[in-house]
């Protein structure tokens, strides 16, 4: 149950937080075509429990832009927040990876944001070489989830 | 005073925070065997300003069930949220670590999280071989640290 | 656009998850002097938008000194949180890094801190063979930078 650290994981873990930090970036900064590009050709995106997955990188671009509507004329700087990240290799050679998030919303003009949901990011990632993509991402929340 | 990074110490500031991440997560989810496990046998632990420390891995579990009991009929999905790892290894071979933690508080079908206290974690850390673990833990808070 | 996982990357990346968080907990605790070492001589910060910067290590001692006398009679214990960090190797041997950043800010005998604002750190950094500091640091604002 205890961790250890092998440098093969090291490096994996590491690259993984740089991954997603530069993933979640651009997603937050509404570059939506290189958020869909960290995900597989046939990779699944459901961002909402209850909503159906947005499938292919194509498909991920359009349930972004449909998403991003409602803040057309009510405009909130969000920010993706993670923490303590876990990685699990599969023995398909895939990597299990959940971690803490929380979306910091900034109206505006308005110094102090709001702080929520608390979610969970559940994805499955494929690493190709030295290269990271994710297979799947279903983004759990703290206040559904009981 | 600035960091340096000598590939022995990236390999540990990895692993601490995967160890810390697995523990949390574990921690959360009501895991308490597991977490207790990332102690020494001997190991304490102390999560409250104030009061006794907690003893053994048993005797954390034991602590952690009695504590937990006040959530029996108000029901709150935590999540401990670490920051700024800072790791100074002791010349007895153990590692003292410091960092930040945030307590994330949901509710059921709450979508905003109540986040509280703002704390700081004071581990000493003994490392064997690859393996980590828990010699001791000190939890302090910052409302009430002055 | 994917990130990758050469060795080289990956003990720069941790290396400045170490810097940041042993600089953060200087400031936080108010060792302005040790903060200030963590950059160049010549370094420049600026903490808040439209303010002017502060310049050399003696300036932005002086600089942090103005600012917190603020708190003087109004004690608060600020925590800087940071997140989702990406770095850019620059042309000339730099490293343009950018940050999340949350300020917790908890007032004596009050468990809730406030949290805000949400910011951007954007540093360059100048690697000195297993040395880092801080060429430069300018922080926006999410609710100004609109």
């Amino acid at each position: 149950m205890t961790e250890t650290y092998a440098p093969s994981q090291t490096g994996l873990y590491v690259a993984v937080q740089a991954f997603y930090a530069r993933q979640m970036q651009a997603l937050d900064n509404g570059r939506f075509e290189e958020y869909a590009a960290t995900f597989t050709e046939d990779g699944t995106f459901q961002h909402t429990p209850g909503t159906p997955e947005a499938r292919t990188r194509a498909g991920i671009v359009a349930e972004l832009l449909r998403f991003h509507e409602r803040f057309r004329d009510d405009p909130v700087q969000r920010r993706h927040w993670f923490n303590q990240l876990v990685l699990d290799p599969q023995a398909d050679g895939s990597v299990r990876s959940t971690a803490y998030c929380l979306v910091v919303r900034t109206k505006p003009g308005t110094p102090q944001p709001e702080i929520w949901p608390s979610c969970q990011v559940n994805d499955v990632l494929e690493i190709d070489g030295d290269r990271i993509l994710m297979r799947s991402r279903v983004i759990t929340y703290d206040h559904l989830d009981w």
